[in-house]
């Protein structure tokens, strides 16, 4: 009940934040610290820009998602991207895959197990002129993780790429 | 324009087999051998079902992305899948990134590389009741595969699986 709540906010427009109380009665935000960003509604029926594997700490295979607006601008190259620009990044464990590797020639199968979490990126160049004109939010079974530290690497880590790129790793894949 | 020109007769429905001229000036059937599966014109468009890294011989890192019938019955987990369910895997070079390496703690990145070919799974439990309900095609840069032994090899392969899965590797991804 609490998702399908936050969504109708959301799709209504109203991004101020409020508080919801989760299953377990811990009192969370419906959006991330710093930035303000919830949740998009519709995210899992966008469009896929690309996919990657992140090995190291994260080890994920991950697959970026983007909004309308986000997907023509990887499209057309457009840089910057436009204001309404909203980027998608799911993570799920990487993890070998022993039912395929069964039928395959060897070992060689590597899948997507349980989802990890889900980072958004919302461009708006006046509200995020801070952080490069993007806003973050990261989000573990739908519950906006409330780490400030955590929400200030995002673009400590996204102003090293230089500003031909605005900001953003992923290139579309056709 | 010979892309063009397919996608428009496959969106009238048009599935019979016809041949066009490519730009080397060799002939080519815009549809599988065997099966007579041509490219959706929109399946890039379609949702993600799941993302997955292939290594050995393949050695590609993929997205599966599904048309409306497809995802619906995923996410319902509906088996077998209805007719008209068609499922598209798009692969990618598996490629380590440089450029993102440079920024971050470790060699980690692992990113999509140049596309492959993409394979197309249509369900039609009646036109293709002797492989399992299910017929298949390869595509590279937009052009049907005509290897016959490939073509032969996708239910060779699929079928290994238990019906319960109605010959289909893919779960779904939340």
């Amino acid at each position: 009940m609490r998702k399908l709540t936050d969504f109708r906010l959301l799709s209504l427009g109203i991004t101020a934040i409020y508080l919801s109380v989760t299953a377990t009665g811990g009192v969370t935000d419906s959006v991330s610290p710093i930035y303000g960003v919830g949740l998009p509604g519709e995210y899992r029926a966008w469009q896929m820009i690309t996919v990657a594997h992140e090995a190291g700490k994260n080890n994920d295979i991950r697959a970026i998602l983007g909004n309308d607006v986000a997907v023509k601008a990887f499209r057309e190259r457009t840089r910057p991207f436009p204001d309404g620009s909203v980027i998608a990044r799911l993570a799920y464990v990487y993890q070998s895959s022993a039912e395929n590797d069964t039928l395959f020639p060897a070992p060689q199968s590597f899948v997507a197990g349980n989802p990890t979490n889900v980072q958004i990126s919302v461009k708006d160049s006046k509200k995020y002129a801070h952080s490069g004109g993007w806003g973050y939010g990261q989000f573990e079974n739908g519950i906006a993780n409330q780490s400030q530290p955590l929400l200030n690497s995002c673009f400590a880590c996204h102003k090293k790429l230089d500003s031909s790129k605005d900001f953003v790793f992923s290139h579309y894949s056709p």
